[in-house]
């Protein structure tokens, strides 16, 4: 089924359905209809139902939805199932921040934080150490690192990817506000925070009362 | 034309469109063809035209755009040429992280932080001060705060959220990783981050080599 060409709306819905599940889990349910889980997740059923078919279906009719399986089998499709040792480049307030993030529950391992300021080499945040840009080649390679967090300065950032694509890193998720240009082999997801408030502005000023972002 | 319904997938390339004419404004550029400005985002020249003519064109025949009347038009659209008094709620590393951020030059100006810990009220952050959660309220109120940013623990941000609700908040701006339900009135834009990683690793185990995330 990964031979199919699967729309990036429905690749943006699968996390939240992934979130809902694991939360309807814990709270001891067995299986839900899509119609419940339709409820609790203001998408209607024939979404759910045509979403989760781009993936082989998963539910009974008549029956619903087991939600452990179809918890699990939408942690396969995401990868979260897997290992995915992680670095943060540039060590600020927002590298830190991340690094103390729980992230892997969702199997995202933050192995090490990189910068350029000897002054913090050696450190640690929740005991992910500090090291230096000199060591990131070698250490990617080691340690077979898939992704890599950019907070760099804007005027950085471009450098860095080059250096990291070079060293065959698979991903980057980028919260430089910019555009990166990498090779095509190299994934990239962008988290563009001052966009995300300006779609909050717009939105203000334009006033969509039924329209909250629910994605 | 705020009467018209504009498409979330066209609110969403808005920013990115402001901010790469911003770009070219800057590199002195005063006019720029759809064609130019196509190459420039990838994204089509017809997308372009299509976006823009939702608010009303902007563009002339066989001239192309004037950079710095579109670039002023789409800053109204998006409501940045206006002051946006913010409250971020959690004073943690991911709080200072975001205080450290100069969103002011898009006119989102953080006016304090909130948190809990009566250790760290009155301490600032980039000039910034902390406040207790006591006093939201009645600040929220007089200093007409129209955004709040959440970077609390999930387990406190549904508390957080009705209290802004209740004292008028416009908008929540969410980082914490699950669905507010608010008021139709009030806008949220969620930043679910987990959600960001898990569409990463999807791409990175199904590979789309033509499909890197632009937007």
């Amino acid at each position: 089924m990964e031979e199919r060409q699967i729309s990036k709306a429905v690749i943006k819905r699968l996390p939240r359905y992934y979130r809902y599940l694991g939360e309807i889990l814990n709270n001891g349910v067995e299986r839900i209809s899509s119609g419940e889980l339709s409820n609790k997740m203001q998408v209607t059923a024939s979404q759910i139902r045509q979403d989760l078919n781009n993936f082989g279906g998963f539910g009974q009719q008549g029956y619903g939805y087991n939600v452990k399986y179809l918890y699990d089998e939408i942690g396969k499709i995401l990868g979260v199932n897997q290992s995915h040792p992680m670095i943060i480049i540039g060590g600020g307030n927002f590298g830190r921040a991340l690094a103390n993030y729980d992230f892997e529950k969702n199997g995202f391992v933050t192995k090490a934080i990189f910068d350029i300021r000897p002054e913090i080499a050696g450190s640690t945040v929740r005991g992910i150490p500090v090291l230096m840009m000199e060591q990131l080649e070698e250490y990617v390679a080691r340690e077979h690192i898939e992704i890599a967090v950019l907070t760099l300065p804007k005027s950085k950032v471009a450098e860095a990817a080059a250096r990291l694509t070079q060293c065959g890193i698979k991903a980057l998720w980028n919260f430089a506000h910019l555009d990166l240009d990498v090779p095509d082999n190299v994934v990239v997801e962008n988290v563009h925070l001052v966009d995300s408030l300006m779609q909050l502005s717009y939105r203000i000023s334009n006033y969509e009362s039924e329209e909250n972002e629910k994605v």
